[in-house]
């Protein structure tokens, strides 16, 4: 078995916050995440994807194909963007690490099965270099519904 | 000449907008940055300071007072907050880098003076691992004056 | 399959010795790791939870409160320690990289347990950079018995 | 299950070329990879063994043998080398990532079998810090034919 | 005074090779770095420029344009190249850290100043994490004459 | 001006205690560093060398020669060492990351400058990866008499 990842970063703000809770439960829960002015990373993302390797180019995908993929699917998305604010999927879900690694898995699993021959194998967002959360896939839907 | 340095990090949104410009103005200049949705990065400071070797501790500084004076006179109004909107010497100066690293200095310069013995050196502010501006002291004021 | 990690540090002393070998087994099989002065390492820690997202918070566990349990599960009693003379598991077993990884995973299965809805998935341990042990569980004791 | 894991560098060129096909082909697939005066990278190689932990020795493996199968069977080869044109398995297969962390594979199993114990788990291989691929076994042969 | 740095990085091949000794003579100088099939390195570029913060933007220099003079001075003409074969420079002078260092500089020096306002301060070369080299200019001219 | 600087990593215990304090006053100083059993670090080392590049050679010095240096100088001495009780300056002083820079310096500068051409410019020592000093020369000895 053989897997190949890229990985690539965006900055974006964020902020947590249950729209069906007081502003005194929201502090309780997500501290000063719940600061609507919001505050921001540097997130990392890494992207594995997994298949065989071509006898012809000794590539699993097209490493400059995966690039540009990711920019187009995510980073013209996400980056320089408020995530609650701008970001359609977070609309309606907390960007966590966790819900930002589904929903990134969400944005390149059709592409990736679109162009063939190599499956997505993992997401990864670093929130800081202190924090991340790594999704698998199986589940289709973001968690978290704030709204 | 010895010099001793700690580092620290915050997370935190901005954008870049001079208020005396038309939106296409700020947009030709600051790009992405010009988006006041705002975006965030998770910044590292490194403050350096400069002074003698105490021969009865071995210490330039104790660095959990610089610890502590980092915290009380930075993280503690820069972490999880929109510099342009919470930060009160970004109301009226673009909250860049290097006018960051002047800010940062700014706030420690009197405390560091206040302690005696050893004198503020250096910041350094990270923005992300491929941008840094390094402030080195003998200005008073943080420029750009977007009010 | 979502999985959320957290690292941590701690700063510690250790030395590799069986007491049932002779100086000369031991240094033969250790090398400098059996200078029993002891030499240190700045340990870096990371811990995988997996389970559900919540759809409430968003969240898979707490940040803040695996922080705490690690926190105080483990830095409390290893960081700014001698890991041979004041670590009780370490008293019979050699605090290998491994045997640390095994020990930590011990020390936070329970607390993970006992707050309910994820699970320990992973504890990694660096030794430094070059270095590390990945420990999945399912074995229940610390190897290594020089006692 | 508890795995252990080895960091080690290499310094090295490469180029990515398909002998069967024409140079625009070549440029078309490989972009700036298909220059053949070649271009280099300093690979970092992650070597994961599993085991069970040795009750004396609180080892999976003596990492100081690790240490010297790694830079006796890869680095003494691949160290301050030209992949294609001194290597031999890339005589007739293309250096690509997958194909390296192949091959490393390859090369350190048999030694790994050979000493008993303890069993290749993983061996992943990063071309710049953005790049990398993991290989976890089953399979024999490095793929890419261009000869 | 306030310094502001980009980071940039770029892939090569090169050796160390002085044509006027003989290949004892060179072995013995170089090391494994003689080897003339070459080897290659990940480098990393700092650069720093120093000057006044423009009060209407806050910049001392725009990031994007820097990033595009080192894109355009650098990258385009080092990236993915043999800097013994493909570089005029190194022609002339063995590709050593130091070299590469005066080397940037002087590609950079003149478009910097004819951008006015801001002067290059410094420029890093990393060839790994573990070697680098600082020149802070004065001197016009690379050195090694290997021809 | 041209400066090259090679990092190395070594792996030591330490305390911090005067020995004309008592228990409390040591504590109160120096917090959980007075502990006795000691604790340690994976300390990494930046010593940076300046003179003319040679012009035959490209080299402001041989980077082999300077690694040579700098295990026989200092690592074969500190590495895996208790350095309160293992290394000679230690006996006397406090191990402070300060005192350490200062005392590398001291085992280099003799050895630079019999090898004549360059002279040691500036010792960098990271006790973690938040904490560093640098001692740039010209006082000539350690400070901190505990004893």
């Amino acid at each position: 078995m053989i897997l190949l990842t890229r990985r690539a970063t965006f900055s974006a703000s964020h902020y947590y916050w249950n729209p069906a809770w007081s502003e005194e439960q929201n502090t309780a829960k997500f501290g000063r995440c719940a600061n609507r002015q919001g505050h921001g990373h540097n997130y990392t993302l890494e992207v594995t994807v997994t298949g065989e390797v071509d006898p012809v180019s000794g590539f699993v995908v097209d490493l400059k194909w995966l690039k540009d993929v990711i920019e187009h699917e995510v980073l013209d998305v996400y980056d320089h963007r408020h995530l609650n604010h701008e970001v359609p999927e977070f609309a309606t879900a907390i960007p966590t690490t966790e819900n930002i690694a589904i929903a990134v898995w969400n944005r390149l699993d059709a592409a990736v099965k679109a162009a063939g021959g190599a499956k997505l194998n993992r997401v990864r967002v670093y929130e800081t270099g202190d924090i991340f959360a790594d999704y698998l896939g199986e589940t289709a839907e973001i968690s978290g519904e704030p709204a």
